[in-house]
């Protein structure tokens, strides 16, 4: 069904009174104002400061450390080191709800053992009374190196006779077959139907080879983190974190302390994108608490979040496309390396599974490989590895389309996945708007209004992104002015406050204003996984439906005992209580609720869930550019994102996600990377060499929210989040060559890489 | 049944695991290291210091105010006076859960309109940078006052011709009958049986007046609060409160904005004792906060403290008792005259019924009266009013017991209140444990011991307290090492939080210690009670039960779907769920706990509860002192305290509260007072002059538990926090009359109200 492009919501489906809509968002005034509390924005009494000393190679092997003469630095109050670190066997393992994480690296990565993996990694905490001085100790630390050769590429790391960064990779996580190199950490196939069979049947073929950068989530907020070891064995941690329960179990695995003598502070968040996931200084700064009594703070500076986090991986790709004349894929093959950074643990499993993912091809082949390098350990990055396979498969189908003549929309739309179509992985997927969000890119203005000028050209892409459920926390209390007050366990990322409250409101029948959430710490709320594989909105809004069912059902409960009147002949909607035959009893939420406390208890609910994802989110890019032939700049004139939310909870924020991971997305395509020497270091460690869209670089991002309604969700809704980064650049690179002619096959598209593009098309190589 | 004196605990009943053991306090350790957080613990940015002028005079016409001045000083911000404040209709009244307050009342005691009705009395607060300017600035204040007589107590404010405080007391309390007076806020009468026919059944009756004067909780934390009112209307209140919620609904009423708009964040608080739910400085800084767009902190110093918080009131009672020469009493009769301070609302009406409460008599009257005086405005402490009664009563029946010849202890044995006996308003008493508290005292070695030397005796007296209930609120959330997160929402007091925790760990079958349990703000936690009544233990202990006994379903629920079992065939105790038919299903809760995640949704449960105290708590004082003739000073050398605790849940904390009430109920004995000059200016307003026990005064207090288990909670608790406040006085007095044969019947029974009565028996008269 296409609908003529009307509104900038299509296809929405069952009506709502407060999902829908638009309230104001409750931490508004906080944010305006500069009242909300930030990661650092704690300060206990006795107050210490962490800094942490780094390694200044990109691989070494540490001979010596000697800390004595910083120790003995007046105002130093303590300094950590790896030896302060528990001992854990090298396969225990700890799991985070991401799949089971060596013990052994998560701590190594923490304070680093024996070697050092990478530019920038901690090798040592030191405590002072101020952050000068704990500077100062820093330089007191005598540490002796033997460097050795570093490794900076998937390919690299994969040579037969490249360094070996892990002796004991092997041990933990077995290469499945093929490749052998000593830094390849997982090495895996998927395989669908017959992939020769396919290629054979295929009229042309394209073959192409990708190359991606490492690049950062760039939150603006610095990782911090106050920690307090308390006299009675309790930890508690203040800090800025995307999974308040994460950080507790990881903090528990690390320092080998029960989850329950620990507590997590969730204070507000100035960005994550996946990043702020896992934990750095938390477990340096515990111990050196430990060590005096006092609490500590630690608080990194740019070029230590560059150099000292997880960033997401540079990759290479290969894809391979058959299709027949008429346009439909037959085959496809993808080779995936990603670069896992110091430890194993890249995105490529899910990334492997997002190659092709909105198309329904019958015979694929996909393997992925996770290798070591001496890079940071990479981190989650909104989608991982979503852009880095959709730069390459996108590229590929665009320049299938042109090969075979076709409308690039239209290819797409004959390959479309729907429902019953089979991942690469075999299972099937349901409850899909590849097929919608197509038709609406198609018949949006953009895609009809004429393109003039020389050196322009447009570009569309098409992405698929799965997102997660997993366990959320509610619960909800009962004010006497009919209002609520809400805890939830997610960190607020987007609006997510405000969108988990809506969704107890639409049950409750009352304002989304007449909701307070609160984000709680570990202490005050029910286990809750983190804020990230866009299962915020869907999951934690999830279990706010539950806790106001909950509080629903005990409304109709107390008015029965107040009518004396049967339970369940009493109804509760839209805000009003009535028995279903008497039209004489009813009374107002909010009636009912200035009379809980003379007629029995207060109402309180509580709601847990646990769901599963249900489908995906497509997301569809149209773009048009115009580049500069004599700088390759490109100057982008005009971008439309459509996405399927299922249902969008609150329009605003699903708008905000699609253009924040628009701009990110352009960021990545056109500049951001990580630009390192010989050596392995890094030479853009700062935000203004380090190159991220500024207002000046992308035009207004222009929204169309489709609404295929997703069955697995009380309200329709998908998990979003994440998905409109995936798709700018392969949008962005099929307009280039729709502009001046030339297929970008290495990210990012920076005006050098696109001035050779141009001069070798010019050559007459 | 009486038993032999063996343990300070006995008639114990059923067995538990946890109830009645004695874990360290989950809060201990950040007390005793000085990490906890106490009211005014809070640092916001950009935080103003309010200071407040206060009345100079007890009673006196505000004829003009200008704060020009004070606004024109480098440093104020802002300045508030009682314009500021809402105006409401003068019979608009609030409910916060102990009847209708006036709202002008409320206002006018926040900041004096018009008239000041007492020294101490509020008439502008002061924002600065600083609390030195802000003090600099209230005297820049120029207030024009035209001085009234004071009316200092309930007979003088009785007079036909006293001074008048409030002109429109009528308006809003009528009194019902009898007395006239202008300043009489309230009277009524209880009456049961036929009095006359009973004082004529009387072979002896005794009829004595008493007066007692104004004492203060003496909590060691001033008052404090720290209040935004932020840019969405939103107000935050910072402070230490024994009421959150009450807070809330104060301010809310107070300032006319919705309780969902208010969030009070209760800090730790350094002592209460009924005199910390209301709000003084709360309402003052929100208005200055709304002026200035920053936090504004208040606190208060002594003096403060002393002249504008709620002491207890002072009191004038009358008791005539007629009993027979056997020992039964057969007639009782009590005037009440309670001063309410500036505004009506005195505890009275609690202390009428409180008045001869552990006996059965079966004809009594009691008249009360509210008797608005130039004083602050009387608060609630411990026990409101019953001290009071009680040293009326029980020294008329020590003086029955020694003319009839009878042992004091019998005689009260003789006419002990059991179940099914009256109190004096006709309600029945339930589940009462007078008879055995008297039975633990007559088999405590303390009575049958020897007393010798001169100038030494013995007195005992008995009270029983009927405890409160109201509502409170309990989330519990499930933690993956088999430990649980509990929040609630009383403010901890005396180790309410571990004796809360442990109600849940009974319940789950894990220890005390793997319940971590927070006091939640109001924001995150369903309508709970303050904290005072006897009520804590009692009913947010029982929230915690409901909450946990969820938890317990939920995890029956879990085992059976795990086990494809039937629920109803699955049992949980001892934190061990089993098959009630096959041995092989067998897990412990730990080993549940940690796997929720995997087998479905975390578990959080809720308890909300609004109990009735059932019944009340008996206490009964030995106490042997020695006097001084020379100089009146009464010196304590045994004390012990016996008490009905239902279920002692946490016997350490049982102790300490009889304990610490035993120590202020001998400071309002033999010391305390408010000292008044005849202009109402009270001379006595700091610590080293308001004569409160210091640890030289007491002796080691001893303590017996006595259980009578309360058919009306989970566990058999009663609440028992205030009651041992009420027989030190009356305990006091008769052991002085057995001393040196003196009748004292004026609190307090200072050195030298003892020399006027010893020189007034000495002389011939």
């Amino acid at each position: 069904m296409t609908k003529p492009y009307e509104s900038n919501v299509v296809l929405a489906t069952r009506e709502f009174d407060v999902i829908g809509t638009r309230p104001i968002r409750h931490d508004g005034a906080d944010k305006v104002t500069g009242r909300a509390l930030y990661g650092a924005d704690f300060y206990p009494v006795g107050l210490l400061r962490c800094k942490i000393l780094r390694s200044p190679h990109a691989h070494a092997r540490i001979k010596s450390m000697d800390t004595s003469r910083a120790e003995a630095l007046n105002g130093v109050r303590a300094v950590v080191t790896a030896r302060d670190l528990p001992d854990g066997p090298i396969d225990e393992t700890a799991d985070l709800g991401e799949g089971p994480v060596s013990l052994k690296y998560m701590r190594n990565n923490v304070l680093a053992d024996k070697k050092v993996l990478y530019r920038g990694h901690a090798v040592a905490g030191v405590a002072a009374v101020s952050e000068a001085v704990a500077e100062e100790a820093l330089g007191l630390i005598d540490v002796e190196y033997e460097v050795l050769t570093p490794v900076m590429t998937a390919p690299d790391g994969l040579a037969e006779d490249a360094p070996v960064l892990l002796t004991d990779l092997r041990e933990v996580y077995g290469a499945e077959e093929g490749v052998t190199s000593p830094n390849l950490a997982k090495h895996f196939r998927h395989r669908l139907g017959d992939l020769k069979e396919g290629f054979d049947r295929a009229d042309e073929i394209i073959e192409r080879e990708f190359h991606t950068s490492t690049v950062h989530q760039g939150y603006i907020e610095p990782h911090s983190a106050t920690v307090l070891w308390n006299a009675d064995g309790r930890i508690t941690v203040w800090t800025s974190t995307q999974g308040a329960f994460y950080v507790r179990q990881s903090v528990s695995s690390i320092l080998g302390v029960p989850v329950s003598r620990i507590k997590v502070v969730p204070m507000e968040i100035g960005g994550g994108f996946g990043g702020k996931f896992p934990v750095y200084g938390e477990p340096v700064a515990a111990l050196l608490s430990s060590r005096t009594g006092k609490p500590v703070r630690i608080v990194m500076r740019r070029d230590e979040v560059f150099e000292g986090t997880g960033p997401t991986c540079g990759s290479h790709l290969k894809v391979k496309l058959g299709a027949t004349a008429g346009g439909k894929i037959v085959a496809a093959q993808a080779y995936v390396a990603f670069e896992a950074g110091a430890f194993p643990g890249s995105p490529v499993p899910y990334a492997s599974t997002a190659m092709f993912a909105p198309y329904d091809i019958p015979n694929v082949t996909v393997e992925g490989l996770d290798v070591v390098v001496n890079k940071p350990k990479t981190g989650a990055y909104r989608a991982p590895g979503g852009p880095n396979v959709s730069f390459a498969f996108e590229t590929v189908v665009d320049e299938m389309a042109c090969r075979l003549g076709l409308d690039p929309i239209e290819l797409r739309l004959l390959n479309a996945a729907r429902d019953g179509s089979r991942r690469v992985d075999g299972t099937r997927q349901s409850n899909l708007g590849c097929v919608e969000v197509l038709e609406a890119m198609r018949s949006h203005p953009h895609w009809s209004d004429p393109l003039e000028g020389p050196n322009r050209g447009r570009g569309v892409s098409l992405a698929l992104h799965t997102h997660i459920g997993f366990a959320s926390s509610c619960t909800i209390s009962v004010n006497a002015d009919g209002t609520v007050n809400l805890v939830e366990g997610s960190t607020d990322i987007g609006g997510t406050r405000t969108a988990v409250a809506m969704q107890a409101a639409e049950v409750l029948g009352i304002a989304a204003e007449g909701v307070q959430p609160s984000v709680g710490d570990t202490d005050s709320i029910g286990f809750t996984f983190g804020t990230g594989g866009s299962r915020t909105a869907f999951a934690t809004g999830w279990a706010a439906y539950e806790a106001a069912q909950d509080i629903r059902r005990q409304m109709i409960d107390r008015a029965a005992k107040i009518w004396e009147a049967d339970p369940d002949l009493i109804e509760m909607a839209k805000g009003v209580i009535r028995s279903k035959h008497d039209p004489e009893l009813r009374m107002t939420f909010k009636e009912l609720a200035g009379m809980l406390n003379e007629t029995g208890s207060p109402v309180i609910g509580r709601g847990n869930v646990n769901p599963s994802g249900v489908g995906g989110s497509a997301i569809g890019n149209i773009v048009d550019i115009e580049v500069d032939p004599e700088t390759g700049k490109v100057d982008i004139l005009r971008y439309t994102v459509v996405q399927d939310a299922g249902k969008a909870i609150h329009p605003s924020y699903v708008e905000g996600q699609m253009q924040g991971g628009a701009v990110q997305g352009i960021g990545w395509a056109l500049n951001e990377e990580y630009f390192y020497d010989d050596d392995g270091q890094m030479k853009n460690s700062t935000l203004l060499d380090y190159r991220m869209p500024i207002a000046m670089d992308v035009p207004m991002i222009d929204t169309v929210i489709v609404e295929v309604a997703n069955p697995g969700h009380p309200f329709g809704a998908k998990g979003l989040g994440e998905g409109s980064i995936i798709t700018p650049p392969a949008a962005l690179a099929n307009a280039i060559h729709d502009a001046v002619g030339v297929r970008m096959n290495r990210l990012p598209m920076n005006p050098g890489a696109i001035t050779r593009a141009l001069w070798k098309k010019g050559s007459p190589s």
